[in-house]
């Protein structure tokens, strides 16, 4: 593509993105198509020759931008924020231009340095311990990968890495301990790195959903007791389903009084501890291994960009090293090469985009946005408490509301925790398919939960009390509920 | 960022990069800077209130871009390319525009589809079997783990899964082999998910490079003689080192033999099956049970997009699924989740740049550029040979050519290969530092040998001219040979 032809179609793109930005809240939220609606209208062959770019934006335009769910929307309130900005999509253009492979210092040294800097700022601002040194990896999923194979190596002394699971593990089977809210990465990675399902064991939780540090503790004992060998806790600040906080100065005791590596998944809850009135959720990080936090959930920088901490650097390097000849290079005992610290070998230059994140918003910045989305949050869950036909089903320390539908007629007899499942769930999907917002369900308790999770970059206050008047004005909800208001009937 | 913000910084952005890309070659293609320089001119601490973008695009000009090694530059001829186009960069300047994470159907199904569609694309491009389906992932490292997971299960009948690999693995030890050549992600992923290096069996090669089937078979034999359990082979089209192509139909018959799980790495080289002339290096593919190549080296979309296809997604899905509650949708039973065909729960939409690049280039012109690359390969080895002073190193089936530099001056003994080793080191540094090329190393037999590899997309006849002309007017070269043309001196 020639200087000049890019030129237009860039200059076009962007204008396109900005509109779209702008206006996005004309789209539904949740895309309406049915399942095999995009596709039928693609060819099923590649192009024998080139198609002319004014096509091939059509088509995005008229094909895929119905088939998108929008998660840059303002009425966006379901699993968790993909935020983004325009300075975070300027970065990743610009990421995309350079196109570099940063494995190794010398493919690309801004890469690298830019990485180390930004890593500590982000260090600083959520008040990390300063020995902690951190990378950019792409998700949580695969900083919690990297964790237990950190704690399994260090607990084996890299018998695994070197010999395998079955001889590296004579001293007994793995455990790892996460909560009964712990992320579902957590069994996938210990699935594939060897540990097995049945050796993840879920912790009782408290009444807030957050781990028990007692019957951690227990656990560990009884396991050791018969045997087995308890090698890492993964902690949780801001469970999936409820943003609960595991308490980690209890949960570190733990951890140093057992020898266990201790990790944090904060994938979405981390980007709060900007805030000092926050920074609370990460009370005794000080003995915490590693950490992850999504700057690509709450932090305004587009997905993926997924921040991973450690104390112990020495361990993931020499667990993840491997050094043939055609990656050497002169510098390598002076340099920070992040290939040994992630999966991948290949690596994006991620830090651009979140360089120009944490510049343009500066620390204000981007901690008066955070605290709109808490406030908002708040006011939302003191909608719930208010309603005598809406419940809380869990606290809210951050921006997610945990609630459900139980309607409180008089003429009726007190509904079963069946039939009320069968009501949100229908309450889910009519609100769901009217376009206007879009929330997602957990179960808690055994209960059907919805979720409304506030985080969205262009987020107000209108688009809060549009969701709650969505919500309470549905037709599932109406025909339950006498109101006075029968002006309104449908989201 | 407001509207009109982010279209006036867009356009200047997207005019750097169109300037970028078109005049990239005035740039060093490795940067000069040394360690800590990038970093000694930024702030150590996050700016407190938002700066204007303006000085955040001048920083990144004047302090980023010259810390930059260039991937993109005509004369980058190192490791692998790892090209990029004007389409590509769109594509991915809208997928981070729409900012959505396609982790099931229903949170983007236009992503879903269209990574459908253009991986099924793709499968048809290279000649794979109707039966393959294909997903994307980051890197080929992250596929190489996925397919050494579904080894695992396979053969174990999904018992490390659920129970770890002691309990899974009563069987015997599990064993993985790739070739001398192999590429280290094997050992890392064999690493990670818990098999051990020991247990990654390096079969030999032949004068080719190529994995030798004979010893392959005779080394699994060995195996089972001694209670090892046989797993999974690696395969190699396109080693790292010298693109040699391991022969998948006899390797196949010996995974078919004794029941491995049969994985082939192309990383670099799969996209040149989208030649008919060199659709042999897939030859066999038929047998085999998982393939990864990246269109983000040598298919001119933007790093990360690694094609990931298996004739076995019952398998992987298995082997990678869990469902919690907060993830399951009504239409999990109707739809592809992709969520379940890889590491990471998060996914970007990476198909719509792929989608652009294949559009906008077709086919053939697709091959016409690969055919180009190619060829120049050709004629920079048929350089090498005629040359009295170099020497090929490895045969050439692609666009990679393994040489060094081996002066016969009459006067002098012949040299030895730790004195070959040395000379080519000096060369290789010279040559790097002079800004104009920019080539690796790797050892091949145990000599140091001179990589030199065509594939970027902006690489004409003039830049390989360039840069042989840069190695053979070295001062290590000039130093040692007797040349008639004194008017030139030093690359």
């Amino acid at each position: 593509m020639e200087r000049e032809t890019f030129r237009r179609y860039g200059h076009q793109v962007v204008d396109w993105v900005a509109d779209y930005l702008e206006d996005v809240e004309r789209y539904p939220v949740l895309s309406p198509v049915v399942p095999g609606e995009v596709q039928k209208q693609l060819p099923r062959e590649p192009p024998v020759t080139g198609e002319p770019m004014d096509k091939i934006l059509a088509d995005f335009r008229d094909i895929i931008v119905p088939g998108v769910t929008h998660w840059n929307h303002p009425r966006f309130f379901a699993y968790f924020p993909a935020n983004n900005s325009g300075p975070s999509i300027l970065g990743e253009l610009l990421s995309a231009a350079l196109g570099i492979n940063a494995m190794v210092w010398q493919t690309c040294p801004a890469a690298t340095e830019l990485e180390e800097l930004v890593m500590d700022w982000l260090r600083q601002m959520l008040g990390l311990p300063e020995r902690f040194r951190g990378v950019i990896q792409d998700t949580a999923s695969t900083g919690t990968l990297c964790a237990l194979v950190c704690a399994r190596e260090r607990v084996t002394g890299f018998r695994v890495n070197a010999h395998g699971f079955a001889a590296g593990t004579e001293g007994g089977t793995l455990r790892v301990y996460t909560s009964q809210e712990g992320h579902s990465s957590v069994e996938k990675d210990a699935k594939i790195a060897g540990f097995g399902a049945e050796n993840v064991v879920r912790v009782e939780v408290d009444e807030a959903y957050a781990m028990d540090p007692r019957d951690l503790e227990q656990r560990i004992v009884a396991d050791q007791r018969t045997g087995l060998r308890p090698c890492c806790i993964v902690a949780t600040v801001g469970t999936t389903s409820s943003t609960a906080i595991d308490p980690l100065t209890p949960i570190a005791s733990v951890a140093e009084r057992y020898g266990l590596w201790l990790h944090v998944d904060a994938a979405l809850a981390g980007s709060a501890a900007i805030l000092p009135e926050k920074r609370w959720i990460l009370q005794g990080i000080e003995g915490v291994d590693s950490f992850v936090f999504n700057p690509h959930k709450w932090l305004f920088t587009n997905f993926d960009c997924s921040a991973y901490f450690t104390r112990d650097p020495e361990t993931l390097i020499r667990a993840l090293s491997v050094l043939p000849e055609y990656l050497k290079t002169d510098l390598d005992r002076h340099v920070t090469n992040y290939r040994d610290w992630g999966i991948q070998l290949g690596r994006r230059f991620r830090a651009l985009k979140l360089w120009f994140v944490l510049r343009s918003y500066g620390v204000q910045g981007l901690q008066q946005r955070l605290r709109e989305h808490i406030a908002l949050a708040e006011e939302f869950r003191t909608w719930v408490e208010a309603s005598e036909h809406f419940e809380l089903l869990a606290p809210v320390p951050l921006n997610t509301i945990c609630f459900r539908f139980h309607p409180r007629a008089e003429a009726e007899d007190e509904l079963s925790d069946e039939k009320l499942d069968q009501l949100n769930k229908a309450l889910l999907d009519e609100v769901n398919a009217s376009g206007r917002i879009y929330i997602t369900h957990t179960r808690l308790g055994g209960r059907f939960t919805l979720r409304f999770c506030v985080g969205q970059t262009q987020t107000r206050r209108e688009h809060v009390i549009e969701g709650w008047e969505c919500i309470r004005n549905a037709r599932v909800v109406r025909a339950r509920i006498e109101s006075g208001d029968k002006g309104h009937d449908g989201c």
